[in-house]
C-alpha cells in the first residue's frame, strides 16, 4: 500500500449508506405490500406467495406465469461523470448495461425468461439530455443489452427532474417482465437438497454493487480514478466494466433442460447472499474464483479484511446456481462456451444458514443476513 | 389580480422544463427501441405493434395479452414538503396515490385491468427514510392507492442515492403490469369512428401536471403556497390533492361490456391530448367542466390565457373516453355511480387532426401535439 493513503477501513457506513435507517421503511412497505395480495382474487389472477422475499414477483394469469421486477442501478452513473474526464469516453454504453443487469440478472433467479424491459432515466434537468456523446452511448447500450439478452425495449420515460435530481445526474432504473413457461421452471427453492453443487458464475468486476466504496476509495488515493491496477488498467475505467448478463446463460441451461433448484444474484451483501435461499443449508465453499484486479485493489487500498471484502463485494462471484451435483459440470461447460468463466465452487449441505469459505476460514451466520421479514 | 403580484405570463419554459433538449433523445430512444421487438421471436412471444406510442406496451405470451408501464411522478413531491411546513401534514399519502395514478391511469388507456405495482423510491440519502410520519404516510397512501385499484403491490426499490438524487428528496416512480383479457378489450384506436362520442372524466385538481407552473408561480406569490384559493382552501393544499384513480370506472365499464373505443389520460400536453389517436379525426367539444379552483387560480395568477391553459393543464378533465354514442350517457352514469364526476363533452368526427373546444373558440391543431416518431 503507498504510504501516503491512510489505511483507515473504509466502509459501508463511512461510505453513506446506512441501511439500518432503511430497513424499518422496508419492513413496513413488505407487510402493506403483503396485505395487496387479496386483490388479486378480484381478476381470476393468483400470485405465487412464496416469489414474495425472492427477487422477482410472480403471477399466474391465465395459466401463464409473469414474473416482473423494478431495479435501480444505484450511484455508478457519478464515477461514469468523473471517470469521462480522464478517458474523454462517456462510458453510458455500460452503465446501461449495468442498469438492464439489475433487472435482468434478478429476474431470471426465479426462473423466469425476461421479455421486455422499461427505462426509467430521470434527469436532473432537460440539459442533460442535449450532450449528444452521452446521449448516443446510453441508447446504444440499453439497445445492446436488450439484444444480447434477447428482450424487447418496451418503452419508459425520461422526465427532467430539476429539483430532485442533482443537476447534472441522472438516476437510472429499469423494470422487467418475464415468463415461466411451466411451473416446473419456477424456481424458488422449494427443489434445493443436501448434496446439491454450488456453481458460481464469474463477474466481470464489481458490477453495480460497492460503489459507495468504490468512490469513497476515489476521494483518497492521491491520483483518484486514474490510479493503475496491477494490470496497468485505470482504476475508475475497471470500476464501470459493464456488469455481466447472465440471461444467455440460464437461457442455455433450460434449454438444455437444467433447472437450477434455486438462484442468488451475488450483489449487496457480496458472498452472504449465497445463503439467500428462504430456509436453513450450509453452503461450504471449496474453490475461490481468481478475484478481478480492481476488486483486489479495492479490498488492498480500502484496508479491509476478507470478512469484509467478501460480505459486501462479489469479489469475482457475480451469480450462484445451486444445481443437482451430476449437472454440475454441464452447467459449467455451458457457462464457458458463451464466455462466462464458472467453476464448481462447493455444496449444500444439511445444517444451519450459514456460509462456510474454507480457503478463506471465513463463515458467515444466518444473523448476518437480512432479506425478510 | 391582485396589484404585487407581477402579470409576466409563466411559461413551461420560464418554468425549467425544455422539450426541445428532450425530444431529440425520445425520438432517438424509440428507434432503438422499436428495432429490438425481433428479440421476442426467440420467445414465441409477439409484441402488439400498435401499443408502441400508445400508453403502454402490450405483448401476448401464451396466448395472454400482458401491458406493462413505468411512470414517473415528477417534481409533486417538492410541492409536499414545502406544504408540510405551512400544513403540518406530510401530503405523502397523496404523493404515493399521484404516482400510482401515473402509472395506472396510463396501463388502463390500452383496455388493461391492472394487476401488480413496483414502487421506485429513490431517495437522496439514508435519512430520508428516517422521518417516520412522512414514511408512513408514504406506505399507507402506496397501500390504499393499490386497494382502490385491486392491484397487487408486487414489490420495489428504495435506493438511498446521496449525489444522485438531491439531499432531503426523492425521486418516485411506479411500474405496472396488467392484462386484457381478450382481443376485444385490446384498445388501440382501430375501433374509433365518425359519430363516436367523447365522455370527459372529472380531474380533482391539478393531478401531477403542471407542477412545474405550481412551483414556480408560489415563488412570485406574496403569500406562496399560503394563498387563499377561491374556496377559501389554501394554494399549496390544493394543488397536493390526489390524482384520480380512473381504474375503478374503466373496470366497471368493462363489467357492463363497454369496451371504449379508445382512451387518453390527460396529463402534459392538457386538452391537446385529447387528439392523441395515431390517425387523424376532429374532436368537437361543446361542454366544458367547470374548473377547480385551484386551475383557475393558476391560469388567473400565472396570467396565461385560455389557449396556454388548456393547452398544458387538464382543467379539469383528467381522461378522455371515445364510445359508441349510445353508450355515452351510460358511461357517464357508471363513472358518477363511482364518484367520478362525467359528461359528454363533444363528438369525434371525421376531419383533419383538431381539437376544436367551441365554448373557447380555440382550436389545437396536429402539429401542435407531437407524441410518436
Amino acid at each position: 500500500m503507498s504510504p501516503s493513503v491512510p489505511n483507515t477501513p473504509l466502509d459501508y457506513a463511512a461510505a453513506g449508506v446506512d441501511y439500518s435507517k432503511i430497513d424499518p421503511l422496508k419492513i413496513l412497505a413488505q407487510q402493506a405490500a403483503r396485505s395487496t395480495q387479496g386483490n388479486l382474487a378480484a381478476h381470476g389472477v393468483t400470485e405465487i406467495p412464496a416469489s414474495r422475499g425472492e427477487s422477482a414477483y410472480v403471477m399466474e394469469v391465465g395459466g401463464v406465469l409473469i414474473a416482473s421486477i423494478t431495479e435501480c442501478l444505484g450511484t455508478k452513473a457519478l464515477v461514469a461523470d468523473a471517470v469521462r474526464a480522464i478517458t474523454g469516453r462517456t462510458h453510458y454504453d455500460s452503465i446501461a448495461q449495468d442498469t438492464i443487469a439489475m433487472a435482468v440478472n434478478d429476474l431470471i433467479t426465479v426462473g423466469a425468461t425476461p421479455l421486455s424491459v422499461h427505462a426509467y432515466w430521470s434527469a436532473g434537468g432537460s440539459e442533460w439530455f442535449a450532450d449528444e456523446a452521452r446521449m448516443r452511448d446510453l441508447v446504444n447500450g440499453w439497445q445492446r443489452a436488450c439484444d444480447v439478452c434477447k428482450v424487447s425495449w418496451g418503452g419508459g420515460e425520461t422526465p427532467a427532474l430539476a429539483g430532485v435530481v442533482e443537476a447534472g445526474r441522472i438516476d437510472l432504473a429499469a423494470s422487467s417482465v418475464g415468463v415461466i413457461p411451466s411451473r416446473d421452471r419456477l424456481t424458488l427453492g422449494d427443489k434445493m437438497a443436501d448434496g446439491d453443487a454450488i456453481v458460481l458464475l464469474a463477474s466481470s468486476g464489481i458490477h453495480a454493487n460497492g460503489v459507495s466504496l468504490a468512490r469513497k476509495l476515489a476521494e483518497r488515493l492521491p491520483e483518484g480514478y486514474a490510479s493503475k491496477l496491477s494490470d496497468g488498467r485505470l482504476y475508475g475505467e475497471a470500476v464501470l466494466d459493464a456488469t455481466t448478463l447472465y440471461v444467455p446463460v440460464t437461457e442455455a441451461l433450460f434449454a438444455a433442460g437444467i433447472v437450477p433448484h434455486y438462484s442468488a444474484n451475488i450483489t449487496g451483501h457480496g458472498w452472504r447472499k449465497i445463503m439467500r435461499h428462504p430456509t436453513d443449508f450450509t453452503y461450504r465453499i471449496h474453490t475461490l474464483p481468481s478475484v478481478p484486479p480492481v476488486l483486489s485493489f479495492m479490498q488492498q487500498h480500502a484496508a479491509i479484511d476478507d470478512r469484509e471484502a467478501y460480505g459486501s463485494l462479489n469479489m469475482g462471484a457475480g451469480f450462484a446456481l445451486y444445481v443437482a451435483a451430476d449437472r454440475a459440470d454441464e452447467v459449467v461447460r455451458i457457462a464457458e462456451s458463451l464466455g462466462v468463466p464458472a467453476w464448481v465452487a462447493g455444496r449444500v449441505e444439511a445444517g444451519p444458514k450459514q456460509v462456510v469459505i474454507e480457503p478463506l476460514s471465513l463463515t458467515y451466520t444466518a444473523d448476518e443476513l437480512h432479506l425478510r421479514l
